[in-house]
């Protein structure tokens, strides 16, 4: 516990006898609110916190009403939310909800007026009129004011622009009329009697362009600056003062080197008055608040720190689960109360250039900074305490009646955009930790209110309560679900700029070493006498990776020789130890990491993070399927039978071939041979021409995994001659087979010829190809369908089976999204992928550029081109294999485009008149690989699970991305074979099972544990 | 409790009163024994009470010793068991088996004069010379005896009469010896003085003739007459006691029917003097005593009776499970315990007429039948008292002392067959329920071992305590292993009399019903204007079962458009539902199971048992992958991942055919075709020609259990034409096949291409034959493995893809194991399949006889011919399709007949070295189906598990019969393509895998168990 603050007990005392105070005097002037019990929500609000499933739903109901455009909509999604058997009713609600099919617009109309009405208790209004009424009555009251423009998400340049212009706006509107205003707030006055800027706005950073990448921050950065700056000047001009808003932990880094960046250019080195938020949730608090006052003191500028606790701490939580990155916050929340009180302190010891803005309704946070001001001698002018619109509004009187500052944070905008905002506070107000929840509900004692949250922290021994910055002492990541859970390999965290820098430094050192010769490698031995073929960068075809042996048909019987040779050894090998060499080859690749990731990102010409999330998949396939053989391996009871022992064990199906594609290049080549591998079969490497050198790379891992000489055997070749001839030969077993539909159906006939002296029916695990299609239901939520769509589409150029390429809008919603992703689309960064900030890079080489413009092509005779990127200066004239990508609108779904794989960045849209059409197109396929659907319509997406007739589904998220484990891979119809790459079953593919039922009675008597015999 | 003798307490203070008496004259006499904590073994056997892993080896070791040729291999074999981990060894014993490696003759010797002196303690000698020397010092002693000869399984007619010379020479040669013998025991003088025969003889009626089947028991009795009628005109003439001893359950009612049959007799209505044993441990005990006294008292005949517990609860118990037939012991010690004294008063109240013997070691029962005795009045010198040489010598002492009259009951033989006798004493002194064991070992106090068994289950509430008669209240068949266990469908136990009349009335009303005609059903409608084929009775070729339609290629086409249209409903009918109406199919088939089983005896030529085997295996497929779906049903949690809801799902494939043969004409086709269906596909059913009829009985249960029109649709018809189309047919997503090699290669090679229309890759199911093996190794138990061979090779004419076909024998067994298998060979009923005891009928068709013949003459060329079957008269001459079982000696590996398979009754030995060559051998062949072994090495059995390259293993019992569950069937190589019917996971055939994400973060927020958000 000795990292946060040791507690004091002068300064307890003092915050005891100021907390009651504060509470003696919030009493005596209890406001309306949501606590009220009045108010038609009250009872509502009180029922969600009785009942989790009945909030979720309700805020889930809640945060799509506004989208909803008619009474009957608006009561089948209150029916579909709350008639969920997982929610409680109490009897009046059940009665009002079977009533509202009855009468819909009698219903739907006082709901909406409910949900208005708690929204007007959060947002002080929609237009700057309403704000400086708003303004007006908090200066009445002594109240000073900050300004937030509710609209968080922006997904294109235009709508940048429109935040940048409501945020000008908002400073000459109301500047204007504070001049006309006589009598500012007695809280905007700060120490001395020093006039503090009465316009002070808050910004949030992520709405001043959609251009953000926080692995390539200079680049952001860039763009920020672009829309900040007239910001700045503007409010230079007007005297206003700037506050940078935090949001997500993923901008936080960028949000504060772009705070100091822009403070260090000239334009702004004393003006304007200007501060930044710090999250005391985040265990980096303190690192960052250390960091930015020494930068301060050296810029010697004054600025704000409005500290707060944080917003986000599910999401920040969730997030970094799902990723199986460090929790950026403290999981505890007297943790985050300790930090706060930390900050406090030292924001306080600071306050000669730091002016310190405290943003709390926690009472106990409240004293500890006047306690600590006390007794530091900070006189109670120099800083401020900050509370929200429509919350805590006894505090924030009890506080002007002692004397404090005071500013209230006032959100204005319309309805829409400020649902998320809406939902935020409900929360916040329903939260079981919450401070208001606790006090207002009469959950904790005013001794527990006020009590120090260090002693809560050592009673409950959760968190260590180290405040120690990141860097130093790493925080724990999430710990596993369970102990025996499987750990997907977390991928490289971008947005953190030390990985970003070996990264850099690897792809300058694997540059510095291409060129060398990768042989065939067969039985262990290395083939280096044969025709070399050179492998190039897409994005820049005249730099050559490597060279790779053309296998030769002979070279390929050699290799079918090797792995039979190998197999009756490598089969005998216990499973335990197959699986632990192919865990050491994981191990290797995850030391190798940055190293791999480069030489994909030149060989395949895969962005950063698709390269690095290729490597973290081969990775994971090791780690994964030796871990199910290890289950495998453990004979399983078929049946528990008295006297027969009945078991059922696995065996290796033999030697085999796979047959790999260049788009995931490691991950699909390792997947492929480590399930048979460490089955106990032995396999043939034939990886894809175009990525052979990252296969011989791979190679060299198994090698030094110590997996034995020819149970994996690498023949680099072209697949028409030696893949041919493998698929065909009787001597291998089974083939493992991804790339495209033609090849595919090849495969699958010819191994359906069972040859002389084949000993077994030849298994193929056959992946195709996929036409996948994403459905967006008319109330989807369009903030997130937008990027999800784009990236889905174009991510890695559109070169990924599972990737988007038919995109079904429902009619009422079509014109506005497609808007929106039009305009959203062209702010896709194109490149070269060796850029950290790169979306989109060139197509593999010059035969599937041509197949792709061609296809494009033909597809402006079907269609309509509603956008096409123009290419970059850069890659525009040079010789990479670059695609612009393009997106068709009024395709009509019999189309070609709409029908052929294309397996490049080109998306069409289908407007479909309902769900029923829009279910029906999606199916109307050769292809089931993957789908999805943005709704939040619970009854759509529970149709849409049951009806569309895909491998993978992807229910308000992108479709690409399958992790291993989490969303086995493989489709059906003609993308597979129904086969699950990751997933639970996959190593049966390359196993054949065997029953044994053995006789344990013996002259009657059976083992122990089948009974006793009797005398 | 009331069934039992209700306590009556004058009784039981008599019992007490004479059980003091008994103990305090034992604690005076203790003899020599098992518990004296003398001998060598004593200290092993104190191990054994405490270590049951250790007891189990151990008695294991005991088992194979006599078979063991040399000083190695006692060495080998005691390291296996007892160097297995799950032992627990002291550290002298550890040691001794450490050293026992370096000097196996040192150690061996000893080990083995151990045994003997342990199998010495109980067996009396080896010669009848033995024996008089044990009945004169028997009688120094005033107890009388009675002779049991060792060696309990007879294969041959050649070892059942030896076994009857061995008695008629007991017979002679201890009467005459005892002609010589001036001095009768003691208890050799009956009520009145009267002198009873001092000769008596138990007789172990399953060793009089090979040809004993429980379902036959007309036969089965003519034949044990032939040799009883010998031994009983000899006892006759020398005027000795003749006892039924009873053996195994399933023999019980057989040696009932035997013993009132033969008696009812004129030759022999007053002589011999004869007795028979009654087990009281049996629920039926006191039904078949009142019988049997009924009985007596019709025919004036007086008979001894000998009750005594029952020496076969555990294998009893065991085998009633693996059946899921009822129970026929009591489940508690004290119930048995109980029925004993409820018999000795019936006993006693008839002993008039009826001779008691009360065979027991445990002095409460002793005690018991006096007191009871003297309550009735029956005076001691009309009853008497049995014990086994070798145990309870104290006991035997006392009650001499008290003027009873007591019986010893003497083994003599050899070691070899002896030590079953040995194994089954070991565990009666050191079984935890036994009065021996709890007595000598203090483990219970007189007042324990003295008190009223009623009581003790009383307390124990255990068991119900009912002993009414079996047939009134059914016992209770076993309780499920855990509640949601599947349970198979038992078979019909045909030793019963009321289902042999029941199979028998079916068999006629069939017969009397055939000839009807069958049309094809497409979407629920029947078609019968095709052309009309019979189907006939293998066995009598003449006899119509039925006609059925020929389909035709339009049939086929209209099958497939059913099969399609009806598939949408179907799929989106609730798996659950499906489910429910497979069920109802099962429970259907269940009902009608004597009519299905008379309509495959006729339609097929299968005998009773298989048949009624068939109809048990399609009720279990319905309802095994009706419970299999509906766990699939439950969407299965991937992963646990925050935020993100991410699961697995099924869907069906679509529409199929299922391609059947006739050798399980019901199982395989119903199996085949619930599997899709339940799994939400539709099928079209393509039965072998040969059993259409019972196809289209299958087709209307399905009708009537309310599969819809068109999900399940009968297409009988021919194969080369129909049934190659519906192959090919680009509308069907499915075969599902089982059948010979060549078709099933022909399918697997069609479905490979995939044609233009084709929604997916044509999935082939594909069970095809086999060619399977058996090893016997040196230490096999004969007597176990000659039994397993035959019915495995010749069971319905080896007609079967699991059927043994090469039977590999080591070396040093060989000759002597072939030769019994011969002898034993010779003794299989060959007849019509409708007759009770018939274990080879016909071939399924003249194509097929013709086609087995061929193969005989080939194999003539190439191998001995060791043995043919004689066709008997009844048959030969008939037109039915009967091909005489052979025998192949000095096989080849390499020959034909030993790697083609025959799918007859031919089966082929092949000599083998050792282990190495017989695995070798095993495995060199095209097919991998079923295979086992026979073998008491631990070790052996090891390796064969992990070595021999089969689908279905079985170890120390036959190689066929796989059930549900228990044994998931299928195989690999050309056998099939690694699918295990009757197995977890063979719906996953007829699914696709549909991974499903659902971002469930909204908002920043996730349902309540994802996490809570802070202030």
């Amino acid at each position: 516990m000795s990292s946060f603050l040791p507690p004091d007990p002068a300064v307890e005392r003092r915050i005891r006898e100021l907390g009651e105070n504060l509470f003696a005097r919030m009493d005596a002037s209890p406001a309306p609110g949501i606590f009220s019990k009045k108010g038609a929500y009250a009872r509502v609000m009180e029922w969600s916190m009785r009942d989790p499933a009945f909030k979720t739903q309700l805020f889930r109901f809640v945060d799509v009403l506004p989208s909803l455009p008619s009474s009957a909509e608006i009561v089948r999604h209150l029916q579909e939310y709350l008639g969920d058997q997982a929610v409680e009713l109490n009897p009046a609600m059940k009665a009002g909800l079977a009533a509202s099919s009855f009468a819909p617009a009698l219903i739907a109309g006082p709901v909406k007026r409910n949900v208005v009405a708690m929204a007007q208790q959060f947002v002080a209004g929609e237009t700057p009129d309403d704000l400086v009424q708003q303004l007006r009555a908090n200066a009445r009251r002594g109240i000073a004011t900050t300004i937030d423009l509710l609209g968080e998400t922006v997904v294109s340049e235009a709508e940048a622009d429109h935040f940048l212009q409501r945020n000008l706006a908002v400073l000459d509107t109301v500047s204007a009329a504070l001049a006309r205003e006589p009598a500012p707030a007695s809280s905007d006055t700060g120490a001395g009697g020093v006039p503090l800027p009465r316009l002070n706005l808050s910004v949030k950073i992520s709405a001043l362009t959609p251009d953000v990448h926080p692995a390539d921050p200079e680049n952001s950065i860039a763009a920020l600056k672009k829309r900040l700056r007239p910001i700045l000047r503007r409010a230079h001009e007007v005297g206003a003062f700037i506050n940078f808003d935090m949001e997500s932990y993923k901008l936080k880094d960028l949000t504060l080197a772009l705070f100091k960046s822009i403070l260090e250019e000239e334009a702004f080195r004393a003006q304007p008055a200007i501060g930044i938020a710090i999250q005391a949730y985040l265990r980096d608090g303190e690192r960052d608040l250390r960091e930015l006052i020494a930068w301060a003191r050296k810029q010697q500028r004054p600025i704000g720190v409005r500290l707060v606790k944080g917003a986000y701490w599910d999401y920040e939580t969730v997030l970094a689960r799902q990723r199986d990155w460090p929790i950026p916050v403290w999981s505890q929340k007297p943790a985050s109360d300790a930090n706060f009180e930390k900050l406090s302190v030292l924001l306080l010891e600071n306050a000669d250039l730091i002016a310190p803005a405290f943003a709390t309704h926690n009472v106990r946070s409240v004293a500890h900074a006047i306690a600590q001001a006390e007794r530091l001698g900070v006189e109670p002018r120099v800083y401020e305490f900050q509370a929200l619109y429509g919350m805590a509004d006894e505090l924030k009187t009890a506080l002007i009646q002692t004397g404090q500052r005071v500013r209230e944070y006032c959100a204005i905008g319309e309805l829409l955009p400020g649902m998320a905002y809406l939902v935020r506070r409900l929360l916040e107000n329903t939260s079981n930790e919450g401070f208001l929840r606790q006090k207002n509900m009469g959950e904790a004692t005013r001794e527990q209110l006020l009590a120090n949250p260090v002693d809560s922290l050592a009673q409950s021994k959760g968190e260590s309560g180290k405040s120690k910055p990141l860097s130093d002492s790493p925080a724990p990541s999430a710990p596993p679900l369970s102990p025996s859970a499987f750990r997907n390999a977390p991928n490289t965290d971008f947005s953190q700029s030390a990985p970003r820098e070996r990264q850099r430094a690897a792809l300058a050192s694997v540059s510095a070493a291409l060129g060398r010769r990768h042989p065939l490698v067969i039985g262990g031995k290395r083939i280096a006498d044969r025709a070399w073929i050179a492998s190039t960068n897409p994005a820049r075809p005249t730099q050559i990776i490597g060279h790779w042996a053309r296998a030769t048909i002979t070279d390929a019987d050699a290799a079918v020789a090797a792995a039979r040779a190998a197999f009756p050894a490598w089969r005998a090998t216990a499973a335990d130890e197959r699986a632990t060499i192919i865990g050491r080859a994981a191990d290797l690749m995850a030391a190798r990491r940055f190293e791999l990731n480069a030489l994909e990102i030149l060989e395949a010409g895969k962005p950063w993070i698709e390269a690095d999330a290729d490597i973290s998949e081969a990775i994971d396939f090791c780690r994964y399927y030796a871990r199910e053989m290890r289950q495998l391996d453990r004979p399983r009871v078929t049946q528990a039978v008295p006297g027969e022992r009945c078991v059922q064990r696995w065996t290796p199906r033999g030697a085999g071939v796979v047959i790999a594609p260049w788009n995931f290049p490691l991950a699909i080549l390792c997947g492929m041979t480590v399930a048979p591998v460490v089955a106990g079969n032995t396999v043939i490497m034939k990886p894809a021409e175009q990525t052979s050198v990252l296969a011989s790379a791979l190679m060299d891992i198994f090698v030094e995994a110590g997996v034995p000489a020819g149970v994996i055997n690498l023949l680099t070749g072209f697949g028409e001659d030696v893949g041919a001839h493998l698929v065909a030969h009787p001597q291998l077993d089974f083939v493992a087979f991804t790339g495209s539909r033609s090849v595919g159906l090849k495969i699958w006939e010819t191994a359906g010829r069972t040859l002389p002296g084949q000993a077994n029916l030849k298994k193929v695990v056959c992946e195709m190809g996929g036409k996948n299609a994403l459905i967006i239901d008319n109330d989807a939520d369009l903030d997130e369908a937008i990027p999800a769509t784009l990236y889905s589409a174009f991510g890695f150029s559109g070169q990924k089976c599972s990737a988007l390429s038919r995109l079904i809008v429902l009619e009422h919603v079509h014109d506005e999204f497609v808007a929106r992703l039009l305009a959203a689309a062209a702010t896709l960064p194109i490149g070269d992928p060796a850029l950290p900030g790169t979306v989109i890079g060139p197509v593999i080489d010059a035969v599937a550029q041509a197949k792709i413009l061609g296809l494009i092509e033909q597809g402006k005779r079907e269609a309509k081109v509603a956008w096409q990127a123009t290419l970059p200066p850069a890659v525009g004239a040079g010789s990479g294999h670059f695609v612009p990508p393009t997106i068709f609108t009024q395709v009509k779904p019999e189309a070609a485009i709409a029908r052929e794989e294309i397996f490049g960045p080109v998306l069409t849209v289908i407007k479909v008149r309902d769900l029923d059409e829009a279910i029906a197109v999606a199916n109307a396929t050769d292809y089931a690989l993957t789908g999805g659907l943005f709704s939040r319509s619970p009854r759509a997406l529970e149709r849409v699970e049951r009806e569309l007739m895909v491998g993978n589904l992807y229910l308000n998220r992108g479709i690409t991305g399958a992790i291993v484990e989490r969303h086995p891979f493989g489709g059906f119809k003609l993308s597979g074979g129904g086969t699950k790459a990751g997933g639970r079953g996959y190593l049966e593919n390359f196993l054949f099972p065997r029953a044994i039922a053995e006789n344990v009675l013996r002259r009657g008597f059976t083992p122990p544990e089948a009974g006793v015999a009797v005398e």
